[in-house]
């Protein structure tokens, strides 16, 4: 007898991380459009809380996240308690530690393509396995579809909105009428990372269903609106028959002091988090106003980024913005074949963006 | 049907975590000789580096940890390749993720109480079960009884040299015996987070074993000699043919910036590494002459602390020490009930500890 592999962590493959940033000849400036980072940076009482903490960085943080829990109960203006909520090393890890929870050997996950990646990949590495009900044309969640997938097997179903990497959004009545008839085996994981970019009026959190202690578990990051995607913290919040469950394989001492402290500067600084969501609700109709004049197909969008149909194929679009310095994102590998996602940045970088996209298509159109 | 919540997690207890650090009238110094820290703080390269990465937080890390894995090479004087080495954010973390590659419900793991917590948590959290075959009471491991505990369940050994509580190590000749008879299908993992502070000349990591491709993993961590605690950050080494599968599971942007940087640059700092193995040399004859003297019994270590049984009821000590701003901590839930974990500090802690001592004993003797 060897030792036994588990095959379905065996026959994964392994994750290979590309390179962080493209390097420019000097005097180029570099404008990264691929990541849906946060083009404000952070909070400057971010920037001296980790500052602080990096005093007794030798001694072991807080043993427990309460004082991150409490500014959350605060920054939810008391709607929910400090028991509501679960922090830790990122929103992925959110989705790590659910998989963890919930998922056994041979169960099932529903998720809806093209989708972030994390939802499939911890899935199989519990020994389940994703079943794909594809987003519609439009790239709106097929719930119909969803609902005849259903097996006594499924534990979860992936939902996210505004979902990345399409920027389509929920409405809350589709997402009411869904919540209402999901099995009651079944837990609706909402990731709601990009929820500060929504403007639609009847866009919805999670928070009214976690209230009315339905099935759900919500998923936050500071990694978007909080600019803080170097630190990695996250965190969800659920009806407590849910949150009190995953608590249980909470480790202690999960967060680094940089990251609590982090965290909490974040949260309290409420006019870095409108100042940013004020330049993506103005960058995001700037450049959606000019993709229009361009014509080049791009879908609705509630996040700080946009789902193009590139005008050319999209590798010779990532190589050619790259030659000028603009890093954008290729999703064939969320499930959106052909497609770009693109980050709003600055004005700057969005100029730079849309001058370069603009030559694109003036050259597609003499070679033609 | 409702919910489907695995028995083994919901029936498990919710980690709370206790307060960090006593807090003493102004002017009265704390102590803080519980938590097996380091009292020279870190590295001040660390610091600069924690500052520099401060600049692009907003930005998400690398994807990959490539370069602190290239780091631990060179650390490591090229005895291994970076394909060896997998880091986590905490040693912890790296015994979570090892539980999660390896273990199924049902499976057995061994143990040797008294030891650290993790081993057992983690392993319940995958619905398998620790077997405790407890250590000698020279706290020695008893190989022959873990050889007899053996089953075909049975997936991991934990060992732990120097071991957390007790200090105590094991000698290469006997870890080689142990090695050599241990059934094919069981991994030996070997924590050495305190490794740097043994001096035994029979002492032996991990090395040689995974060089051998045996079947072993040997855990570190920043946490101890680097005097990173606070920034959780852990590694471990193994042979490929286990290294490749644990990589498979280990998420993208699983370290925070400032953790792979912090890391980066405390290996780089070879002397202030020197600098703390002197003074926990130095500390530790020092601390334990006097203990000798003071007729408290202790067992030898080669860690950075020692432990103790206390002249006193163990809550009585670490109360009446908490009084004079010395915090310890009692090892009940270790697995080895009424000792006390003293951690070895600056000359002037271990100087005020070692007179609060005698004046508990000389209290006592006056009492009796």
């Amino acid at each position: 007898m060897s030792i036994q592999f588990k095959t379905y962590i065996l026959e994964d493959s392994t994750y290979k991380g590309g390179s962080k940033k493209i390097v420019m000849p000097e005097g180029i400036e570099v404008h990264k459009l691929s990541s849906n980072e946060n083009p404000l940076g952070y909070s400057p009482r971010v920037r001296q809380a980790l500052m602080d903490s990096m005093e007794d960085l030798s001694q072991y943080p807080d043993n427990t996240d309460i004082r991150l829990r409490q500014a959350l109960v605060k920054d939810f203006d008391h709607e929910l308690s400090e028991d509501h909520f679960i922090t830790a090393n990122s929103g992925s890890e959110i989705i790590d530690l659910i998989s963890k929870a919930f998922l056994n050997e041979g169960d099932q996950v529903i998720v809806s393509q093209p989708c972030f990646l994390p939802y499939t990949a911890f899935t199989r590495w519990m020994g389940a396995t994703a079943i794909n009900v594809p987003m519609t044309a439009d790239y709106d969640y097929d719930f119909e579809g969803i609902l005849n997938a259903m097996t006594d097997n499924v534990k979860l179903v992936f939902l996210a909105s505004p979902n990345n990497p399409s920027g389509t959004y929920i409405p809350k009545d589709v997402l009411e009428d869904f919540i209402d008839k999901v099995p009651e085996h079944v837990i609706v994981v909402l990731d709601e990372v990009y929820r500060h970019f929504a403007e639609a009026p009847d866009y919805v959190t999670g928070l009214p269903f976690v209230k009315q202690q339905k099935n759900i578990i919500a998923i936050n990051s500071f990694s978007k609106t909080y600019g803080l995607a170097g630190l990695r913290v996250g965190y969800c919040y659920a009806p407590l028959h849910i949150s009190s469950y995953i608590r249980k394989i909470c480790k202690p001492f999960l967060l680094s002091s940089m990251a609590l402290e982090g965290a909490i500067a974040a949260l309290e600084d409420v006019e870095f988090v409108q100042k940013t969501v004020d330049l993506v609700f103005k960058e995001r109709a700037f450049v959606l106003k000019r993709l229009k004049e361009l014509k080049i197909q791009y879908w609705p969008t509630q996040g700080n980024f946009v789902l193009i149909n590139p005008p050319i194929p999209d590798v010779d679009l990532v190589k050619q913005l790259e030659q000028k310095g603009i890093m954008v994102r290729p999703v064939g590998n969320f499930g959106a074949p052909g497609l770009v996602r693109i980050s709003f940045g600055t004005r700057q970088a969005n100029s730079a963006l849309l001058k370069a996209l603009e030559a694109i298509i003036k050259l597609k159109e003499v070679t033609i």
